[in-house]
């Protein structure tokens, strides 16, 4: 059985990168992965939508050219075409990553893992020649496995009419009306899609507002710009049944739509860790402590697996946390930071750091001289000041938040006081005056 | 003479934040300008050529809008609409001035000010009833008269074919060509625009490279996007003379075009000043200290005229200082900064701020998922090291970058190390992702 000093579980943005990290630090590293490398993320999940999201946002202000003196024409969009652009970007960010692989000295495997105990990992590799299964062991181990579109209970997803995320991405035509049972982030990030595209969307939530967590008046700026776009919201809606592609709800409405996209979120999956010491008392989601160690030393889980939160970014900051630990010196992340921010890519973006506190300043985007020249106003920067006037975290709600939600990151993470920000002196007229003003 | 806390010379975005400041704070205060609220930044500078810059790279971007599979038939711009369109933009932001000063108590007069010995103001008002004139007083006097377009010895704008930025920025008509007098930033920014809107555009500037004080790279990839564009650089070219509308190299070659912009930076006019006592031994510019008091006590000048920074950015700052300084208790900023961004709004822009070391990290845009998506790739990111490792400036060559160059101000400002910026987790695919890959 072959021996490594590190073996990864899943090629997301959190195993490429610790793998990648490792391999380049002088461990002796394997990387097995079930089906493309970039996980979830590259390959069903943020980089293609946000390729659709970007072309969808693009189409738009041609459509609104004429604000700045442009006039167009005819401006189609081919869809098709779109879809094809969002793999080929996918297959060519899975060549740079397995470019990152090699160069650092990464073995990749591709196989289906499971986990067994005595951290043994057995790799099942299908080939035209049947199926091989091959063991391996390492002194330390990642679970880096992500995962998968969540389900709903009574509501199963059948690829023609009943969609999960990864079902829709593939699709070439636009339906007429889509139904999004889910008004979460994902939920909302396709609904920004299609509607702008022309798609007739329906959103259904049972809960009686969006994104519960996030700052009120920030989400009331995406909303109404999502019902300008033509979306329909029926929040506080429960589902009762759905039948001949119509979804009854329990007030007696009914929605009946061309494609229904499921969008519950997402589900973990641990069947394959038959080590049973570490999924003991955890309710079927590794347990890890704050350097990410499971309960069964050696074990690490980084990534959606372990729950903390469901983010790309997470993962890859997690991976590179546990790496660095298992070097016998390096810089970098080592443990866990609740310093934590999102973006959601509607039109407005919101993106958001730190803690919201009772105490904010609030800056409209109308103030900006940079906006006003871009005839993008709408929407507001909201910093959080917590007791010592320290600047706890940030909302942004604007074009262009994800660029502007850096600074709010250094901010949050140096606890910079907001009397000093004032004194930090922001080029005009740029976007970034915005966190001054 | 009426009597004031404070009298400010000059509404520019040093000015007129000054006085909204002061007033504000219970300071008695009176705003002189000559001509238009806003300055030389609103209504001839910065915000009227970000408004032309904005459309031209929008018109470009969707002449390539097939890149993200958009078909577009045809796509014009209505130029004497865009003219006329910074003009209304320019009139909405100084009523937006015009009721900041108002709803902040500060007394406005519009006149021609000249600075009297015995901190003595006398302003000269124009109306149908011919000119009167007027004297003020105050315990403090703020000079912030700002700089209007440069002049060459023996090269004199004539309103007509060789014009200045000023008089180019009214001109409802593109021409088929313009020669620009001086490649510094004013001169790159109006041939981005003008090349990106079919104008053949040629560059001459004394210097045998552009922008010598800025990282050599990120200006080398911003002159190519330019050459791209269709714009030809006349380097180290001494101008001989002109005549019939054509330039004459000393070098021997001539460059012939319908039109000439004199790019020749700007001039800092202290023409109004009557007290010889604050222009002593200082060449014609007012000589001020780390509060930029001049050597007269409580008269201080800020912005361009103290030709420290001519930035508007600076000017606002500095004015910020001087008020806070002039208040029992003030937080905010109070002294000279030397930590000064500056931001050059060609495709691609160039943000920096900080100081340039030897020492760098250099990071390419094409690494970040979220500038694949959105089919940017061009340009780095490049953080300089201090000693210690503490990130002490930065640059950066890429759309954005206006945006961006927030997060690097904050980082210059707090002298963050550089292993401590890669444990603050940003966002998953952002444009803000650059700082940590």
């Amino acid at each position: 059985m072959k021996k490594y000093d590190l073996i990864v579980i899943g090629a997301g943005p959190g195993g490429y990168a610790a793998a990648a990290h490792a391999a380049l630090n002088g461990l002796k590293t394997l990387l097995v992965e079930k089906q493309h490398l970039g996980g979830a993320c590259l390959n069903s999940g943020c980089i293609p939508v946000k390729t659709l999201l970007n072309a969808a946002h693009f189409l738009q202000k041609i459509r609104k050219a004429s604000l700045f003196n442009i006039k167009v024409e005819r401006a189609e969009l081919d869809f098709a075409g779109l879809i094809d652009r969002k793999d080929r970007l996918a297959k060519r960010l899975q060549k740079g990553i397995a470019n990152l692989l090699q160069s650092s000295g990464v073995e990749t495997v591709f196989g289906t893992a499971e986990l067994l105990p005595g951290k043994t990992v057995s790799v099942a590799l299908d080939s035209e020649h049947g199926r091989t299964v091959r063991q391996y062991t390492a002194d330390n181990i990642i679970l880096a496995t992500g995962s998968v579109p969540g389900t709903l209970p009574g509501i199963a997803t059948d690829g023609a009419w009943l969609l999960n995320s990864s079902q829709l991405l593939d699709r070439k035509t636009i339906p007429a009306s889509l139904a999004i049972i889910g008004a979460g982030v994902i939920g909302l990030e396709f609904a920004d899609i299609y509607s702008r595209l022309g798609c007739q969307v329906t959103l259904i939530d049972i809960l009686d507002r969006l994104l519960p967590g996030e700052d009120r008046e920030a989400v009331e700026i995406m909303q109404k710009s999502l019902q300008r776009a033509g979306c329909t919201f029926r929040l506080a809606s429960k589902i009762a049944k759905i039948e001949n592609r119509t979804i009854f709800l329990s007030g007696g409405q009914t929605v009946a739509a061309e494609l229904c996209l499921l969008a519950a979120g997402r589900k973990i999956d641990t069947g394959y860790i038959q080590d049973s010491a570490l999924l003991k008392n955890s309710k079927g989601i590794p347990q890890v402590n704050e350097f990410f160690q499971t309960s069964v030393p050696g074990i690490y889980a980084i990534g959606d697996i372990n729950n903390i939160a469901l983010y790309a970014h997470a993962a890859t900051y997690q991976g590179l946390c546990v790496v660095n630990n298992l070097l016998p010196e390096a810089g970098g992340p080592n443990k866990h930071s609740a310093v934590m921010p999102r973006v959601i890519f509607t039109a407005p973006q919101i993106a958001s750091v730190g803690q919201y506190t009772a105490d904010y300043k609030k800056i409209p985007v109308a103030l900006l001289g940079r906006a006003q020249t871009e005839g993008q106003t709408e929407g507001f920067l909201k910093l959080f000041l917590a007791e010592n006037n320290s600047i706890a975290g940030c909302v942004i709600v604007s074009e262009n938040a994800d660029a502007l939600i850096g600074e709010a990151v250094a901010l949050v993470n140096t606890r910079t006081k907001y009397s000093d920000l004032q004194k930090m002196i922001h080029p005009h007229p740029s976007w970034a005056e915005i966190f001054i003003l």
